[in-house]
């Protein structure tokens, strides 16, 4: 694995191999076994696989955690090299952002809902890492994860009003063996609340057993999965939604693909979590967009 | 010459030959000498040479000429094949624009001054249509006019901001014998305008000569100017600016890199030009910048 610091170093590698599939995982770092699985799908579907590492400062409001998101590099490589990283791109802040911008890129729908009724201008700060690595990286291909499905949701927004030639892949949720879905910031659970973080999946599935079951109608759904998180988790709900994806409209009956999302903040954690259903019940685990 | 009218059989160049070099032509048609001394000048630098046309509502205001801006494909067709493009794309408005756009893109600096000033969003509509046409074409260089010296300064940030994989080249200004610049709304001057307009370059070389004769300072520079256009053209002078470029900042002194711009408004016409100077006074006749 050959680690790069530079975007004129990046950008040389599609000039050096234009005629190979490139398979582009963007993560934040502080790598998982759901980065993971976007790198081992990504090495399936591409000749080469470049990931990125980059806390991304645009994207944290200024009362958020940029300062203390979770970072170490080290082990980041290590992961990155076993899991058949073939560049990891870790540029620092500096040089990604060498001045102030004078380009701005906002999003206009799909905010509004979700994670991003709370993070004003959050996906504003997505969507122009997103563009600017993929200008530096020049995928054929680039992996996200279902589990930040709002994002996933931007980015087919962005590729398709822009014309990136680039497909774009959602991966399924990675989950531990209770179901807790991975992420970066589980690490700031208490023993408690990692036990009882558990509850989210369990409401989701909750949810998929009642559409199941027949119940179509968005509002007794929300009610229930509300309900279970709040008897079974000491978190405060932010948010439990259920909307068409990837339009990201409220939706009064299961009459299309469908989210059910939910958002819970516990002392030092903010947990998302997700299923998406179709029109029949059916569990969405991939989602392709564009290319 | 091979017409191209959808962004899918535009995307699948790219594809076919990843290696080879692809110089771009971006246009609105109503092909001059100005356009085709572009298509040369990729030629001589590149495998492959495309040229786009598309008129692009975005980047006109509701007043302006979107509507009558002069368009005649046929002649286009043949001027550009006779030039030696490869590829013509000409998507029509729908292809651009199936719906309304979700992502935004603005530009905060080098727009307050020359055309920006009285064009409001007039570049953000540029840099917009530019982005999707970039990721359409994929082009290793793009040629743009000396002559629309602030969209250059413009498409600058851009590729800067943004980190597109692309070097931007700008060709000097061609010109009719008299020295008028070569324009698409050049048709639309009376046959006195016509007459009168060889003015505006005289104006710019009047204040190229008061700079080789030791005359640095702004001020006298763009009266002299002023005067000069006012004296011999009966048309009214929207600006005459002398700013820094490309950053296009007021600048009291000839002391770097500079912009002579000139806007006049006739009967049925807005004629711009300029000359770009450096500190030694010399005529920079291109500009290159990135990739």
């Amino acid at each position: 694995m050959e680690i790069i610091k530079t975007i004129f170093m990046m950008q040389k590698i599609k000039q050096k191999f234009p005629h190979l599939n490139i398979g582009f995982v963007p993560t934040m770092g502080y790598l998982h076994e759901g980065h993971l699985s976007l790198v081992q799908q990504a090495k399936k579907e591409n000749d080469i696989v470049i990931m990125s590492i980059f806390v991304n400062p645009l994207q944290f409001g200024p009362e958020e955690d940029f300062d203390r998101y979770p970072r170490n590099e080290k082990r980041d490589m290590l992961l990155a090299e076993k899991a058949g990283v073939d560049y990891l791109f870790i540029p620092d802040v500096n040089e990604m952002y060498p001045k102030d911008l004078v380009i701005e890129m906002k999003i206009k729908d799909r905010i509004g809902v979700l994670c991003g009724a709370s993070r004003p201008g959050h996906f504003d700060g997505v969507i122009t890492v997103l563009t600017k690595l993929f200008h530096i990286v020049q995928p054929t291909k680039a992996y996200f994860g279902l589990k930040d499905a709002q994002q996933l949701a931007v980015i087919d927004s962005l590729i398709t009003d822009l014309n990136f030639p680039i497909t774009l892949i959602g991966v399924n949720t990675k989950r531990e063996a209770d179901g807790l879905a991975l992420s970066s910031r589980n690490v700031y659970l208490t023993e408690t609340e990692r036990h009882e973080a558990k509850a989210l999946f369990e409401a989701l599935q909750l949810a998929t057993k009642l559409i199941n079951d027949g119940l179509l109608e968005s509002h007794p759904i929300v009610t229930k999965v509300t309900e279970y998180i709040m008897t079974h988790t000491s978190g405060e709900i932010d948010y439990v939604s259920l909307l068409s994806y990837p339009n990201l409209k409220y939706v009064d009956k299961i009459d299309q693909q469908v989210i059910i999302a939910v958002a819970v903040n516990f002392k030092h954690a903010r947990l998302i979590d997700n299923i998406i259903v179709n029109q029949y019940g059916k569990i969405i685990e991939s989602f392709q967009q564009g290319g």
